[in-house]
Order: C-alpha cells, then sequence, then structure tokens
C-alpha cells in the first residue's frame, strides 16, 4: 500500500479565467480546474451540474457547483461544459508485460521495463489513470512504477504483484515449457527467476512454515501486494495449496501491509481461498465449465467484505466465441462466467472491472487463427478490453452508478486505496477524465474521452505511447 | 466390508493319521490340520512350539500345543515340525491388472478378469491369501473376486476399490493419455470407463453435494472399499479435493459401510485427508522429493488410528536406483520415503506392507532399459515385491513381530476384517502359510514357504498359475 | 505371373434349357451359358447384340450370337436378355489389408489374411473378379490368395506384390512411426517384418549388386509381380534409389519373369523409373502439388509401352476435398493429377483404372473429421471406389470402350495376364460380370450388377463377405 | 571464381633491415620480406631451407635462397630463421554462421554478418588465410566477404555458396523445423528466406527446365560458387534430384564460371553427381553406416578429377564417440567414412581438408550432454577442427606433403583458383603461415603458428576477434 497521506479539505472560492479545452498541460505545481462539467462521483448521492473540480499538487482540493469553487489566481482552467466528470478509470487485473513468447523475451530481454512502460501508456491513454498488475517480471514493473511515480515517463500508476505464489516462470510447464526446448537452459532459467524469485511450484512441497519464511522474504521485494494461486494454472481443477498454507500465505501479506488475492479457477478452490481470508479474488468468476459458483459462497463473499475482480465480456463476444469455439478453449469457462457475474450483481458482491489485458504481440495476434477473439469486442486488448467490459457489465443489467463504481471506487476499497484513489472528493489525488457524452445514460459513453487527468496536470494522450517498441510491429517484424 | 460371519469358536480333540506333507489337497468339507509345528500369532504374545493348528469348513476351530488339540478322525494331517505357522500374509495396496499399455489392453479387452485371476494365482502362490487391489477395472476384478470366493477359481482372495476417485482412466492425462492418439476414440472411451464409472476428474469441478451423489452411486456397484485422491496422479504436489469435498467422499464411504483411503504425494494433502477422516493413507511414505513428513503429522496419524500402506524398498535397491537414475523418476521420492518411513516406526505409526505390483508385462519389461529397477530387490514385481518390503522393514529397524503384523493382523484391523483374518485365533478364516524357517529371526524366512492354505484347504501353489496368459509370454510375442 | 494355360479354342453347338436368373450357383464342372444379352468384349470392335457365352470347365469356350453357340446337354443356363455382359472388372491398384491403425494390427494379429479374404468379397462382389493388391504384409496375402485359388473362400482373384522394395513397414517412418512408442519392440518388429521381408530402406545404402542379391531372394517368397518405390513414400519429392539402382531392381523382377512396377510421385522419379525399363507406373498420375507431368514424358510412356496405374477423381470430389481442405492434405496433388489424366488421354497412355482402396475401420472412419473425403464419391472405399473411378474418366472425356478396357483389358496386358483374362474370346478364364445397363452409354451403369461370374461359376454376391469382421464394425467396437 | 588477375612476375633483388619477429604489421603498400626460413611450398619438388619470400602489393615477387632474393629498400623483414613457411591455410568445407538456435537468430537478426566476421577472424588466427563457406545466410557472408576483402576488417579471405540447393532454411524440416512453431511465421519466413532464395526444396517437384531458370537466377546474386544436394539433409538415404536435374545444375553453375559441388551422404547419391559433372564432393567420404564407397567409385574420381573434401576425425576422437554414442548419432557414418578416406588415399583422389565447422554458441555448447564431441579432438570447432583433421590425415597414412596440399594447394586447384592460392610461387596471393615446428615431421606442427601473413601483411592474431560478440558468451548469457 501507498501510504496514506494527510488529506486537505479546504473548499477555495472560484475565480478563473476561461482556457480552451485544448491547453497544453498545466506546468508542475499550476493549479487546475475543471468547470462547467456535471461532475460524477462514485461515492457521492447525486451528480453535480454544472460543476468544478479544483486540483492543487496533485489533490483534488475542492469540489462543488462552479459558482461554489473558489479558484486561486494563475489557476489553469479546462472549460469541460456540457461534459462529464469522472474519477480516472482503473483496472483491477492486467498485466502490462504479457509476451512470453519466445521473439519477444529473447529480442527485448533487458528491457522488458520499456514493454511495461508501452503498456502503462496506452492504458492511461484509455482512461486508466491506476492499474494493478497480477502477474509479471519483478523488477522490469519496479522500475517502470518508478519511472513513472518519480515522472520521468508517462504511464498509469502502477501497482503490480509480481509473480503468481505457487506458478513457476513462463518458460515452464505453466505458461511455454515446451518453448524451453528451443533456447538454452540458462535463457530459460534466468527468464524463470524473473518472475519466480523464490514462490515458484517448489512451495506446494512445502511445510506451512517453511512457505511462511518463503512469503515472507518475497515481501521484501519491492512488491505492491500478493497474489497466490489457490487453483493450478495449467489443469484449472486442481487445488495449490492446502487451507491452512493459504491461510499462512495471506497472515504474511497481511503481516506486511499488503493486500492478499488469490487464482481461483473452481468452486472449491474459491471457497477455500474465501475460508483463508484473502481480500480479492481475481477473476473469481471463473468456475470451470461445469458448475456456477452456488449462491451460498456468494453470501460468503458478501458478509467477509471479498472484493471479486471479473472478466465479464459481452454476448455478442461470446455468441463469437461459440461459433468459432476450437476444442480446447475457455468458452464453456465463459458461458459459466456469465453466470457467476449475474449470480455475483444478484448477491450484491463488490465486483471489480478487470481485463487480464496486455500488449499483445501484433503480428502474432495477427497470424492467429481465431476470427473472434481478435475482432469482436476484444477483452484481452490493452486499452481495449475495459471499455468492452463496462459495456458487458451494462447487458448484466449491473446498476449505471455501479458499474462506475466497479472501475474506480470499488477497486481503490478492494485495494485499501480508497483515501488515494477511486473518487472525487477533497484530498484525493487528483485522478480525473472528462467524458464527451454521460457514461451513466450509457456505457459505451466511456469511450468519449476528451481528457485525462493524473496527479492534477493533464495528459498529453494524443503522444502516447511516447516511444512505442512492440504495439506497433508491423507482418515483417 | 464383507458380512461378518458367525465365528465358530468349539476347541475339539485331536486324533489325526500322519500324512504327507506333500499330501494332495484335502477334500472340500474335510477337516485338516497342521502339527509339529512353531504357531505365531501376530495377536499372540507368545508362539507355540510344537502347536497345532485344525481346521474345519473353511475355519481355524483350534489353536494351541499339538498335544492340547482334539482333532475329529477323518482330519486330514500336515505334519510341519521343525517348522513355522503365520497366518495368510496380505498386501495392502497392489494392482492385480496394471497393464495399462496399448497391446494388452487391446488383445485382451474382454479378458482383462483372466490376467486378474493370473495375478490373483501368483500372489497365492507366493503366500499372500488376501490381497487389496487399490486401482483396477471394475468389472473384471468382481468377475475375478467372485470367481475365486465361489471356489471356481484359486487366488487370493480379493478386495478391491475399482478407480480412485477422481482420476481419469488407463487412457487419459493421468495415466497413458499420449496413447489415446493411436486407437480409436470408441476405444478410448470405453477403456476409460472401464476404470472410472463416473468418478473420474469431472467430479473437482463439483459442489461437495454433487460429490457425495457421485460417490453414493458407486458404493453400489460392487466395490469393497473407497479410495480417492487427494493428491493428483501426475504432478504430484497439487490437491485434488477441498477438504470439505474430502470429508463428504469419507463419509459417503462410511455410510455404505466401507473403509476409505486416500493416494497422497505431499505432506499438505496429507494432513488434508487426516483432517477429513479417512482411515488408510495409501502409501502415505510418498511425500515428494523434498521435504519428509513432519512428526507433528505423524502423531496425528497415531492419535486418530490412521493406518498407512507404506512401499519399503531395501538399501541395496535404493542406491541402484540412485546410480541409475534418470531425471524424473521417482528415486528422490523414495529416499524421502525411507525417511518417513523410519518416522512412523519411531511415531509408532500403523504401516500396512504394500508394493503398487501388478504383472508387468514381460515383453515391455525386458525392453525397459532401466536395470536396476528389474534386478535389483524389485518393488513392484508381483509375487516377490512383498518379500523384498518385508526385508526392506527389518532393515529400518523395525521389529520382527511387527513386520509381521504390518503383513497380516494391521492390514486386517485397518480394513476392519480383524475378526476374518490377520490371525490365528480359532473362528478366524483358515489362511496359514506354513514356512521352513522362522521369519521372526529373518525377514528373508518369508520366502522358504513350504506350503499355503487358504480357507482350510492346502493350495496346490505348484500348479499356479493355472491358466498362465500374460505372465509367461516372451521376446516373440 | 500365373502360368499360361493351353487356350480351348473349340465352340459347340447352342442347346440349352432357360434358368432363372436367380439360379443357384453351378455345380462344379456344370457347363454354364449367358445366352440373349449384348456381349461387350473390350478386344472386340462391335458388342454381339442377342449373345451367348458358353463356358466349360472354368474358362470361356464359345462366344457368338446365341443361335450361333453349340450348348452341351446339362449346360446351366442364365438367361441374360435385355442385359449386358463385360469381362470380370479388375482394380489394377489396391490393398486389400489397408488397416495400419494399432487397434486393428494387434486385435487380429495372426488373422490378417482374414480380413484380406473379406477385402477380397467385397471386391467380387462389387464385380472385380481380379484385384491387383500393390502393397501389403506377404504371409496374409499368399494365404489368402492360395485359399482363393483351390475353392476354399470366395474372392476375388489375387495377384500381390507384398512390400513396395525400399518402404519400411507399417511401424515405421514411412507410416504410421509414431505409433511405435506405444507398443513392445518386438510388436513393432514383427510387424515390420510382415511387411518388409528384407526389401525396406536399408536397400537406400547399398549398392546395385547388394540391392540386386536381395531383390533375387525377394523374388522367391511367392509373390506374383514387383514394386518399388521410385519417389519416398513420406516427403513424396525424394528420390529413393538411382537410376541404375532402379534398372536392377528392373532386371531382377524380369529375370524372375515378373512384370515390374514403381510408387512415383514426382516428375522426375516418374522419369527415372521410365528409363530404368519399368512396365508399369503405380498411380503415375500424381506427381507433386505444382507441375503436371510434361507432355514428352507422356509420349514416352507410350514409346514404351508403359501402363499407368491412376487414381481418377470425380469433379465433385475434387470440389469437396478443396472446399474442406485441411492444411497437409493431398488435394493439390489430387488436382494436379487430374490434370494428368487428361493429358494422359490425349496422348493415349494406356490407362489402369485403380484405387488405392482397402476397407478402413469404420470406427475410425466415422471418428475421423474430414467430410468431404467419407462421403463424396468416395476413392478409396473398397467396393465402391472403382465405380466412382469409373465415372470420373468418363467426366475426363474417355471413350466409352476406353475406359472399359481401362478396367479390363488394359490392366490384364499390362500385368501380361492377357492371355488369360480382361476379355470375352475363348479360351479366357470365364469371369464375366452381367449389367442390366449398358455401360457403355454411361459410366454409372457399371454399378447395374446383375451377376457375376468367376472361374465359370455364378457367384453368390448375396453372401459376400460370408464371414465378415473387420467392414462391419460399430461404434463401441 | 573470382577475376583472375595478371600475375606478376619479376623477381627483384634482396635488400633489407632486420625487423623484430613481433613488429607491428607492415603499412599499406610497404613490401614485406620472411627471411631464414625453410621455404616448403606444396608445388614444389623440395624445401628451400633458408629461404626467403618477398611480397609487395599483396602478392608474392620472389621466392628463393636468401641470398638470391632481391629486398628492395624500405621492405619490412620478419626474421624466421629456424621457422618454417607454409601457404596460408584452407578449409574447404566450413559454416561461419551455424548458429541455427533461436535464442541466436532472433537475438542477432540484422547482424548475422557479425559473426560472420567473428568467425573469420577466429578461422585467419588459426592459419586459414582463406575459408570456403559451402551453407550459410547470402546477404550476411556477402557483406562480410566483401567488407575483409576492402580492407574494413581482418578476416580470412571468404569464398561463399548462399544455400544448399534443394534444402530449405534453417527453420524448416532440413534443420530446426521443430523450432518455428514457437515463433511468428513472418520470423520463420523471413529466415528461411535468408538462406534459400528460391532455391530450396521447391525445385525437387520441377521439371530439368525449371530448376535451371531458377539456378540461373541465383546465380546472379552475388556467390562464389554452387552447392547442391544430391543427398537429402534429414534422411540421408533419399535422393534430391534426379541425373539430369544434377547436369542441369551443373552446366548454370559451369555457365556463370563457377566451380560446383554437392552435398552427398550414399553411395549411390555420390555417383549420380559423379555422373552429372561436378568438380567437388563435399564431405565425399561420408555414405552411410553402412557400406563404403566401392573402389570403382573411387577410380571415376580420380579419372574425372573430381576432388572430394572430406572430414577426418583421429582415432581417439572415434573411439570417444563411440564410447558415448547416443542413438541416433552419426558415429556409424564416421566409421565409415574412416574407411572411405583410407580407400581414397589408396586411389589417390584429390581430398581437401575441411570440417563443417562453426561457432557453436558456447553456452549451448556447454548445456548440451555429449561428453566426447566437445572435448576430445574436436572435428566442427572453428579454429581448432582443422588442426585435427591434419592430425587424422597423417594417423591414415597420407604422406606429409599430400597432408600439406590437402589444406592448401588443393583446395586452390579444385575451387579453380590455383593461379591466386595455394601455393608460394611467384605471383599468387602473398598468404603466408610461419610455423615454429615443422609440418611435414609431425601434422601437429601445423599448431605451433608463429605469424599469419595474408595480402602480404601480417596479421596482428593476438587482436583476433576483434570484435568479438557471440564466442565470448557466458552460462548466464
Amino acid at each position: 500500500m501507498i501510504p496514506k497521506l494527510a488529506k486537505p479539505v479546504t473548499l477555495v472560492a472560484l475565480t478563473f479565467a476561461l482556457a480552451e479545452v485544448a491547453a497544453p498541460p498545466v506546468a508542475v505545481g499550476q493549479p487546475l480546474v475543471v468547470t462547467g462539467a456535471t461532475i460524477i462521483d462514485p461515492l457521492a448521492d447525486t451528480s453535480i451540474e454544472n460543476g468544478a473540480v479544483l486540483m492543487e499538487d496533485g489533490r483534488i482540493t475542492a469540489v462543488g457547483a462552479a459558482g461554489a469553487v473558489d479558484v486561486p489566481a494563475g489557476t489553469s482552467v479546462i472549460d469541460a461544459r456540457g461534459k462529464y466528470v469522472i474519477p480516472g478509470l482503473m483496472d483491477a487485473n492486467l498485466h502490462l508485460y504479457l509476451n512470453l513468447d519466445l521473439e519477444t523475451l529473447i529480442k527485448y530481454e533487458g528491457r522488458y521495463h520499456e514493454i511495461v512502460l508501452e503498456a502503462a501508456q496506452l492504458t492511461l491513454k484509455s482512461g486508466q489513470t491506476t492499474v494493478f498488475d497480477t502477474w509479471g517480471p519483478l523488477d522490469p514493473l519496479a522500475k517502470a512504477r518508478d519511472m513513472i511515480n518519480a515522472g520521468e515517463a508517462p504511464g498509469s500508476r502502477i501497482y503490480f504483484a509480481g509473480n503468481i505464489i505457487g506458478f513457476d516462470g513462463p518458460l515452464s510447464r505453466d505458461f511455454r515449457g515446451e518453448a524451453a526446448a528451443h533456447v538454452s537452459k540458462a535463457f530459460v532459467n534466468r527468464t524463470n527467476e524473473a518472475w519466480e524469485r523464490g514462490t515458484g511450484r517448489d512451495l506446494m512441497w512445502m511445510t506451512p512454515d517453511s512457505v511462511g519464511a518463503a512469503i515472507r522474504e518475497y515481501t521484501g521485494t519491492g512488491v505492491d501486494f500478493l497474489k497466490y494461486g489457490s487453483s493450478s494454472h495449467v489443469e484449472m481443477y486442481f487445488i495449490s495449496f492446502s487451507e491452512r498454507v493459504q491461510r499462512v500465505i495471506v497472515e504474511e501479506g497481511h503481516r506486511a501491509d499488503m493486500t492478499v488475492q488469490t487464482h481461483t479457477t473452481s468452486v472449491e478452490s474459491l471457497d477455500m481461498a474465501i475460508e483463508a481470508g484473502v481480500d480479492i479474488i481475481t477473476h473469481g468468476d471463473i468456475s470451470g465449465p461445469v458448475v456456477p459458483i452456488p449462491m451460498e459462497t456468494m453470501r460468503k463473499l458478501v458478509e467477509r467484505d471479498i472484493a471479486v475482480s471479473v472478466l465479464p465480456i459481452t454476448q455478442r463476444r461470446l455468441d463469437a466465441l461459440q461459433e468459432h469455439n476450437p476444442e480446447g478453449t475457455l468458452t464453456p469457462y465463459m458461458t459459466v462466467g456469465r453466470e457467476n457475474q449475474a449470480r455475483m450483481i444478484e448477491a450484491g458482491v463488490s465486483m471489480l472491472l478487470s481485463t487480464d489485458a496486455g500488449i499483445k504481440h501484433p503480428v502474432l495476434l495477427a497470424e492467429s487463427s481465431t476470427i473472434a477473439s481478435d475482432t469482436v469486442d476484444q477483452r484481452t486488448k490493452l486499452g481495449e478490453g475495459h471499455f468492452n467490459a463496462l459495456a458487458a457489465l451494462e447487458e448484466l443489467g449491473m446498476a449505471p452508478m455501479e458499474i462506475l463504481r466497479s472501475a474506480t471506487s470499488h477497486i481503490a476499497r478492494a485495494y485499501e486505496l480508497e483515501d488515494e484513489i477511486g473518487s472525487l472528493q477533497p484530498g484525493m489525488i487528483a485522478d480525473l477524465v472528462i467524458l464527451d457524452s454521460n457514461p451513466l445514460e450509457a456505457a459505451r459513453n466511456y469511450r468519449s474521452i476528451h481528457a485525462v487527468i493524473k496527479d492534477g496536470r493533464r495528459v498529453d494522450i494524443d503522444a502516447l505511447p511516447v516511444a512505442p517498441i512492440i504495439s506497433v510491429l508491423k507482418p515483417d517484424s
């Protein structure tokens, strides 16, 4: 968790000079006000029409009716009349480095952090001011996170887990093991180690005490939160850790003041994780191809205040997948998953919008044959998947304000960052998105991004990503 | 469990005519007495020198000093002066049909029960009057069991589990999945179904209630006891069922008056099974290649009176395996296993002798390259492995009487058959082995089989197996 | 080659009693006459309307106008008014045992000759009185051939090559090598040896002299003719033998009074075989996926009187294949093949109807996914493929009488059996097919089989096959 | 072939100042003399003791007794008293880029010429002033060759063939096809195309005319000579091209004034290549694992003046290979190969020293398990293999002067460069090696390299390679 900053609460009077919407980013330290827009705060009961949001030193310092906010002299102004202001969007579960193919692993070895940065810029461009990376290489993620936090590069604010505890690395049986035979063992080992960092499959042989010691060490490596596998990654009904070991992992995370989440893919491994005390269930809507999650389990989630990141897809996409469904795909899982999502809405589970997205290598993507997965309401395409996920939640009947919360305040709260991000309350970090159309009227309006403000400064979204490497590859690359 | 028969207790006077040791099997119904031998009953404090065991109608009716046992007129006599009588030996964990290669599966389809019979005759020949088959095809096992029980064929008394609940069949990923591509799907399906019978991997997706219903159905198929996988079969650290599902399986077994055991291969899956209430841990000495089972767990086993079938191997075999150890073998598991066995002896766990043996296809065996596994103190060779296991227990320092119990009374008790088999008490089924040398002096003396008596009749061990099919195959078969 | 028998030439007077068409097969030795039909002899200039064919002792003894043929007393009569008589059909290239799947190889080991017999009965049922098996297991083929020739079983007259010289057996890289890992080496070896008989791939390492010695030995094993691979079986552009080695093989075949044919699949290996002096090119219409055979090569075939067995398929089938064409199939080869067939017709090459057919295992066939290959104008289905091939030749514009010759007299001549079979001349073996409709009007009329006469006796085609084993398997077999 | 330069023939008087042996490379254009050494010219009848070699403008201008050679003023002098001068060594068959593993292919894409340069520097360092690269990527080889020829980088003089006509590229079935599944098709295609350049396997489908057209085009791409596959690369007994197509390839090469050689691996493909008129047989000592090349074929080689590059290995290496011989290796081929080498010596075939060497990726090499191939008298190690090959020829009984010729004048003559390189005649390019010990006394003395002179200038061999990339990789690279 990031350190909790003192929250400024003063409401100041509003005085400002009109600024063009296309105005350049404000200078560092210069106050900024967005005025004239409808302010939609997920934590507020009602929206503020013709409102204003004043930001100083990276924080929101005042929110209110346009006339009721005092704007200091020299404040930069964004005239947002007719537009809509929401908190910066988030993704509770994505992967800024998801390129496990040998071509990328070899070609960009030593430069993975550049791909992470590129990814974080694509997410920022699409309105996501904060993203939660739930599996990736530790050092590159840390480096990119720190560069962004230090203002050395633009990008979404990153929190990351590093490895999923209990999983082996990219060139292991958990991912692309069959590729390992085609490169040196030295390369395999250092690639896997970039992910595993002592938290791989070997832990499954261990006693609770030994696992605890390993996790304790891992919490000191610079990761922001913990994620472990309650389910196996490869054969999705297998369980990785006994309940008592799961409990140890959770306790070690909490001891280090970190939230703990788990990868589960079956009804029973989900139940075990709940009993073990996790804070978040990652893609908790995936419970296998056969049986949906019982309502009894849903109620446990609500009672214990456990949030669930979900992977909603549109009916149109589900239809496309079913039509083009080759053997062995996840389509039956997504079908059951949709039922689980509906049950969660019914039960009142705190659902966190997520995508599992990453930058797919464009050449490899173009060469893969599955038509539907590439073209219809894509889920895992970075900078695009979350728009489709928001629309899918709408299809499922989720209330408009709840949809907004699933992408903002719920995520902040689940990750225990509710004092920093996820709402438009004074004192919060000044992460805003200005939309041309009202997102509460239609989820597709989240796409109508007019401007993105992060840390109280307007982002030059047209320039993102600033140094594209992999997202622009052509067929002959 | 078999129905508990009324136990005859009458001690009758001993009168008999001397019979040659090589006498033919007694006629049905004819009483039989073994006289002059040292009687070693695992449940007795001391042995009886120059003792006699009288058997009538398949039961032991009197045991005592030779002069103290009344022998009815017409009783057939085995003069066993200088010899040693022990209860019939047992194997707590073997596989009478273990031939998963395509050649055998195809060639003998519809005749697997003949292979089961052949196996049960080889075990009987080696002194095992009762065997517990812990994984195999249901119908062939039932057919062979019933034929033997009905006296239609000689053979060890069989109790069997059928499938290991949670495992898929022989031509699945759990065993020989890669072979499935080379035969018809129809063949694959009916072969797998011969084992699975509705208790395969799909159960891992299910809720406790659904699993319970499936198990309830399975208990009605004719199996004698239940066995389920707490660990996965293929990647041995994965866990197959949550603790609450394991508990449901145990409860369903007990409801059907069956003992329940589990396949575990890791420290944690073992602990889960203990908590779930199982009666027996199958090869509970296998806990992975890294960490032995904690003494705390050993104590739980003792406190809750849970028996553990073990797979002891001699140091000589272990050395041979280590020397010829190709990558990916079980040798590190056996090394840790030996440490676990020692800890069990120390803790006083009820250990059950077992081998996992089956009839290997002799041609395939000869073609396999692993030298050590074929020639040095073999473990899984049917009719041979248990002798080596007994010697291995001796090496580990187990007391002589405890070794005998591990192969007789402990097994009977673990399977809740202590009122029927496993000792030489009057009323027990008359299963005896007469040895030339004293097994309490050296475990190798278990090999000195002079005669085997089952159900009160002497077995013609020279004739076994009576119609060999697979155990005699030559290189060009 | 079969020994050339003295040809009876006497024309006897026709006297007969009318017999029902459905009359039972004539007694051995009893003369038989077919009368009233249009007699179509591929070697005659014109058909004989209302003709008669008299058969005695297995030979045709007279052919002519019904009134001009003297029929001995006691002659059995088939009244075939309105029908059409042609010589028994042939297939120049099929495989009576084509079941290389492990299930069949294992299950029927020792009984392959029964499958060969079943196949030969299915071909006979479909009008093929003689078939040329160009690849199969030597001993089973010899046994079936000899049983049929001895009258011990019904079936098409068989001539066979055994192995294709230079190919390894069924469980080698040439066919199903990847299956070999799933059975014993002993089984692999004896299965491969059943085909190879010393004429496998190893010959490719050898000098011409060594190859010659091996072939000389092989000609003494009971095969009827020789076939060798000029092209490799697996990667179809590779060449197996140098031209001088090919010449040695041809010479050894001719020395043993055998015809010699070759498997070629490329333009260049075809040319090499021509230069080496072969008698027949097997499926000489297959020249790869790219380039058709040059007309210059076609002219060589004509000048040197080399016959070519072809695999014609209908346009409808070709379309179906192209539509459902998965990667890696032979469809492009068939497309080029069709062009080659047209060029052969243009050049006047002696084309021999062939199918490469065999009895596919019905269960495996049903499980295979390629729709087109199973349902549209099948090529390799035994008893069916040749009808489609005849129709395909018609589509290609071949003259009706030439189509008939491609399935009768051309094949007989190519195999140097023109004095025995392939025409309706007196002295020939009495193999006839009686059709309901005129095959010269439409090739589909070859399907209108009314009766089949072999060796001068009517075949009970309704009863064929007499003991079906594999052609009748159901999904659960 | 390189253009034939006008040969200077003037003998000038010798005047010189003594220079230190360790003197720096002479300035461009400065004459150089080596004096005092024993001059061993493979084309001369006797050696010249206390001789001198004068070099001007990159050519040898005078050779003779030290006192008989006029040395111009300003000539740089190498005092080589007690040493031995031979022509620069050559390798008739190596591969300057032999790194087909994905790691290298991906990491160094676009930089292969740097690896080629590094390799050419390692060969130069070991005394090889000219090397013949018989398979590799065209553009990188051309670039490195041209840079060396232009004096932009040091390195052995390179002549190269590019692709072996009829072979597909590195990520095809001919080499590492199974790796192709792990990278993009785009990468596979452009990698393969870097080698194939329109001369791949597809040619095997073609008619002679089409192949001729393809070769004609290929001769214009900048390659120095042609090499085609008479044998297949993967299954070594298959033949790739008919004799008439082979003849067309040879003719097209000769038409373009290029020598033509062929890859053969069987007795018969060798004979076909001889008949087709090739100039050189590449590793013509490899004729499979069974049969040596008949003496009749050896005589053909002599009569038609066809040179054979050979791969001699020492008996010590052969023993090591046989001891550690895993299934599927080339050891039986090398055993037969040694017999072929002996037969060639007996028959008087012009044998060309060759190694098939390349820079193995050191990390991959260290990880590979074959002990013998890495440590005992290595054959394919660049800069080392030719020394072992020279020793192996000595073991086989080849005369000392003939050994020298096999590495110098024979190679020059076979490649039709005898007017440029391969001897110490005046007019030749001034490529020399100065040895400390007499190579005619023991072949191991070729290792005693004192100095290397190329193009009349002393090479700074201590500095080679100048910018090592791949030859220095460490285990963690």
